[in-house]
């Protein structure tokens, strides 16, 4: 299932192989978010373009829009949205505490109202494993308790003891066919995040993430988690940072022997029309670099988008073209940077991986 | 230059084929607007997938962003948008008076604050064609007088006399590398309509268009209008029917001897959930219909959004999937249903051309 073929001597880092019922993954790998069932402004077509290994989606979202009547009639998401690569759902968890309206944590799920039309909800780990099932993803995440930051350490406390409690129920529900995923809590503990992994590592799930992380706290607090947690989970197992970040920061964990990311960064920030790129003659490195590109100084600048893009849109643009319909408000400025800002990341990825496989990280 | 090679027996439609620096166009055509440079969401490479002829860009909008200096270091918009076919600019006539804040008709041009900053230009029968040029367009317009409708008879006898003596003036300024189209105004008036057309028809431009139509007024007015103008202008020469229309409109206007049209309609609509189609069973006539997406009773329509589509994302897209795209506001709906609604109204005008063809229309 998870192969790893080299591991660094520099750091934690390693390379590997996932696989999955929709193909196999290099770790460590980015997954672009189609949280409502689209990568921003991009088709699926154009995923494939980008060579993206994986795409995530939201049971939370899914379950409300849509809904699980027409997921089902569409026979999953990857037919509905013409994905036919490997999906990762997260389990609602987390959008039930950062989203919803008003939750309450009950012993054996969280009730809640949908932040779109005020709905009540009832999710437990059995129920979001369901949801998963229809929704058709290839990686399944476990129902968890995710604090805010910062939280007392009560809430950390209930919050590790309710998600082990949770993981040992999500168990019973299994499924052949995808692969399950533990999620480790502990906010900023050590000994919580050491109790919470152990725990769930001996229920012994397909994979380890870790959560309640990239929540607001310093970036410096979030790599001492990564110091003292990772060395807590398999060797043999994948491990998953979710909602994890920038492209410093995900070297970082790469270092600290962490195989899969996800994080609106790319798409969100795209949006509002800031463009990462590889810093100049460092092709075979990961040095980077951002800029807005609805800073003057682009008005007039007609060199490429992005010279060696695999798309011939990015190639063809001009940084000045796009400067403009960002200023006029075009809807093709956020298709073209949300290209740009996805194919950057895999791109970062594969530079990462290559990286590792030559004992340069 | 224009080459008719078929009128109808059947009423005043004809085809033929227009010649331009940038390539010929069969007529009778319809032009995508990309009012400020771009196709709303879609890239030029998509509107060459959709095999469209020619494009339509603003004097006005060019003028005020990116601005003269950008479009001069960009070499034009064609190079800017990499759009390499045939390229039409209106004069920015129109825009003066529907959009611009503030404007005063003097005798040589038109002042006008710009209503986006305020800023104020004035615009002469010299001034547009020079910006047209700095565009690069190969189908130009003069500079004319655009009343609202409704509007006096005296306003429509100062736009006829205005239009005529700044057509006048801008043959002083053609370009030998573009054509250059006048524009017959008269309001809803027979005899300043007839006028109009008279002045400018002695004056021998390359095409005419017939503006001050589609801004209001009933659409048997408007039908009245064409009935009496359309004889008024030389049969070699090619004639266009300025901001029209819904498809049924076009066909009319077909028959009364247009060649060429433009629209917001297939663009604007799209933006707000309409879906234009063809009827079923009607794959070699004309007969369309649109819905809207975001009906409740596409949330489970699982058909093709257009499974005889050109581009495969319109094939395997559903009609659920878009509706679902829609109610979650995701980006990717405009751009669907945008390159659904420019590719039925370039295969309406392919349709129209092969009934004329044929001798059906």
């Amino acid at each position: 299932m998870f192969k790893i073929s080299k591991k660094s001597k520099k750091s934690k880092a390693r390379i590997g192989v996932l696989k999955t019922k929709h193909g196999a993954i290099k770790t460590p790998f980015f997954m672009p978010i189609a949280t409502k069932g689209a990568v921003k402004a991009i088709t699926a077509d154009e995923m494939r373009k980008l060579k993206s290994q994986i795409v995530l989606s939201n049971t939370y979202h899914m379950l409300l829009r849509p809904g699980l009547e027409i997921l089902k009639k569409a026979k999953g998401l990857h037919k509905f949205m013409d994905w036919d690569g490997p999906m990762l759902t997260d389990s609602g968890g987390f959008q039930v505490f950062s989203l919803a309206k008003i939750r309450k944590i009950l012993p054996h799920g969280v009730k809640f109202r949908s932040h779109i039309d005020g709905k009540e909800f009832l999710l437990t780990p059995k129920k979001v494993l369901e949801i998963q099932k229809i929704i058709g993803s290839d990686i399944r995440m476990v129902l968890d308790v995710c604090p805010a930051y910062p939280c007392t350490r009560k809430q950390a406390e209930d919050a590790v003891a309710t998600t082990t409690k949770w993981a040992h129920e999500s168990l019973k529900h299994r499924d052949k066919d995808a692969l399950l995923f533990a999620i480790v809590q502990g906010s900023v503990h050590e000994d919580l995040r050491l109790k919470s992994a152990k725990e769930l590592v001996n229920l012994d799930f397909d994979g380890y993430a870790i959560g309640g992380l990239a929540v607001g706290e310093p970036c410096q607090d979030m790599m001492k988690v990564l110091d003292y947690t990772v060395p807590a989970l398999p060797e043999n197992k994948p491990r998953y940072l979710m909602g994890l970040g920038y492209p410093e920061q995900i070297i970082e964990a790469v270092k600290r022997g962490i195989d899969m990311f996800d994080c609106v960064i790319p798409t969100r920030e795209a949006r509002h029309g800031r463009i990462y790129m590889f810093k100049q003659g460092a092709l075979r490195l990961y040095g980077s670099t951002a800029f807005n590109i609805t800073n003057s100084k682009y008005s007039k600048d007609f060199t490429s988008i992005n010279s060696s893009s695999k798309l011939p849109e990015l190639r063809t643009y001009t940084k000045a073209y796009l400067h403009h319909l960002f200023r006029t408000q075009e809807p093709l400025s956020i298709r073209l940077s949300t290209l740009n800002n996805v194919e950057f990341y895999l791109e970062l990825m594969a530079r990462i991986r290559s990286a590792i496989r030559r004992g340069q990280l």
